[in-house]
């Protein structure tokens, strides 16, 4: 078990280490271990290995240029000058938060970005300006289209954080597929077989094994089957892949640079790195506030207390179970695997950090 | 076989014999019968009796006093003042649209409105102004939330139209339940079963029954069942909910008035009739436009191109349904029920009107 501090210590002296500012480096381990801390273990500390590979072929730049360069009241289009997503999120965010100020709403799309950690993160940072937070971002292409058997969109997650007053706020923060790749890798670490819905193999057939899709499948959007609907999770991964790289300039669909090292970006890239799009509102620019925050708690409390079918399985709200996952973990520590130590251990002697 | 000018027709001497303005009648008209011409026969002159039986009730104004109440540079609430959401739904978006033309990006929430017809009428207003259009609509309560058995949540559908140079545009328009209210009620009609994971009956136990919503079953959220997210659709139909009513103070989750006219609404209302959310983005507000539509091209060339399953089954553009529908119906009319007919009969001879 380990503490928040003692993670996000660690890898903050790693970004450190491979040349951002104590400030940069701060920021980026803030939103890589949000995710350790709410349960998200796929998104957390296990990929600081990763980050690090792609700062070694020249995929990130520690020192970026973060800019804006196209905007007006509402709208920015920044150029992450290939910083780390973890890096470029939250300044981008803040911008989105700093329109809304202005005008109401703000709206910004990203390219020349990677991967940004979990979605929820940059959402979140909405919620203490009393702002609605929306957080998109496209990924390395695992998703087959319906009807189709190549790889063509990511896991294009959509996070919606809402405030409240004194409930729990609102924080869906959702892949736009079946099945996270997080939850398959427990089934893989588990050597179960996942539900059929989730994967196609590489002739299109739905399979079960759960390692369909590095053999050549691919998972399944939202729906799983046309006969349940898999055509509204294509759609809903096709908006978020547009509204981060087509509106900003960076890479969608199958051109969207793999987040692994070893495979190289296709050569014909059709933008630049990937993209993410945020938008912050002002609750008090529909309505005033306290009456919007009432209202949300009467949404919160009533959605509580739907009839469940098992009377002991409430119906939950989004964020619950992050919420859970965070109090039991600030208390208790969080549990790292062995296979994450010992990366964590080797990037420590490579860079003369320890854990 | 009717033309979309007789069923047009029809629909706006019926709702200027209800009192409505020539101009109003005929912009609810375009909106109710964009559905026929779409193939959405469940959301067209179908519902004409529908929408005329709440005017009986005292629960749709014709002559409504549709302004603004609240708002910011780059927002605004409507109060629909009861209005048919066929004649509110184009006001909000045409006042998104004109907050988007002076700041970038325009977003109108509305309260007190009535159903809006299909979803993808208002967002697709945007295309001809070279901006993406969003439009979000609460319904009556069918949907149990995962892990419910209450219904707690309208069909609340999603649409996002975009625009392009050449290629055809993306216009998504779904439910954000596995199966919208129109495919039960073919199932219905050729008395078939439905897909387990449309549906569960008042126990909250998966059914077959296409009759089980009427008999207190309810919908399934997108998902269909846990093991398949079905918790993803019940977020997505609560962001839906949410910034639709309780941004602009409309009902919201099972306070939602119900459309049909015999169901009173509920007699401790948390706000003013239904909601509606609409948004408008100028694309060149994120990139110059020339850049933005050709890439949308690219995009759209490059999914249709994804290797299909079977070659004869080509992966598919959001909106492609529909425009076929509307290419077939504008040639050869538009197929309309008997029963739906008969209904328009009646309607013709109690105000006066020949079909």
């Amino acid at each position: 078990m380990y503490s928040y501090e003692q993670l996000h210590t660690f890898a903050k002296k790693i970004f450190i280490a491979i040349g951002h500012t104590e400030e940069l480096a701060a920021s980026a381990a803030d939103v890589l271990i949000s995710a350790d801390i709410r349960g998200v273990d796929s998104h957390g500390i296990a990929r600081l290995k990763g980050y690090v590979r792609l700062w070694e072929v020249d995929r990130i730049n520690a020192k970026p240029n973060i800019q804006i360069v196209h905007e007006t009241p509402s709208t920015a289009t920044i150029d992450a000058d290939a910083a780390l997503g973890l890096v470029a999120g939250p300044r981008a965010m803040q911008v989105a938060i700093d329109k809304a100020k202005q005008v109401g709403t703000g709206w910004v799309s990203v390219k020349n970005s990677n991967h940004y950690g979990i979605a929820g993160f940059h959402s979140m940072m909405a919620l203490e300006e009393d702002m609605i937070g929306i957080s998109l971002t496209n990924a390395s292409p695992l998703v087959a289209p319906t009807f189709g058997k190549e790889r063509m969109l990511g896991t294009n997650p959509i996070s919606v954080a809402i405030p409240t007053l004194n409930e729990t706020p609102f924080i869906a923060d959702m892949a736009t597929t079946t099945a996270a790749n997080g939850k398959l890798e427990v089934l893989q670490r588990k050597k179960e077989d996942a539900p059929l819905g989730w994967i196609q193999d590489g002739d299109g057939t739905p399979t079960s094994n759960a390692h369909g899709v590095k053999e050549g499948g691919a998972l399944l959007p939202l729906g799983g089957d046309r006969e349940h609907a898999s055509h509204k999770g294509y759609i809903l991964g096709s908006i978020v892949d547009i509204f981060s790289a087509v509106l900003s300039g960076a890479n969608y669909g199958p051109w969207v640079p793999p987040f692994v090292s070893f495979i190289d970006p296709v050569a014909d890239p059709v933008g630049e790195g990937l993209g993410h799009f945020f938008g912050a509102m002002r609750v008090d620019a529909f309505r005033p506030k306290e009456e919007f925050l009432q209202h949300m708690d009467q949404w919160v409390a009533r959605f509580r207390q739907t009839t469940p079918i098992d009377p002991n399985v409430p119906v939950q709200i989004p964020g619950d179970y992050e919420r859970g996952m965070e109090a039991e973990r600030l208390k208790n520590g969080i549990p790292v695997l062995d296979a994450v130590i010992a990366d964590l251990n080797e990037l420590g002697e490579k860079f003369g950090v320890k854990l």
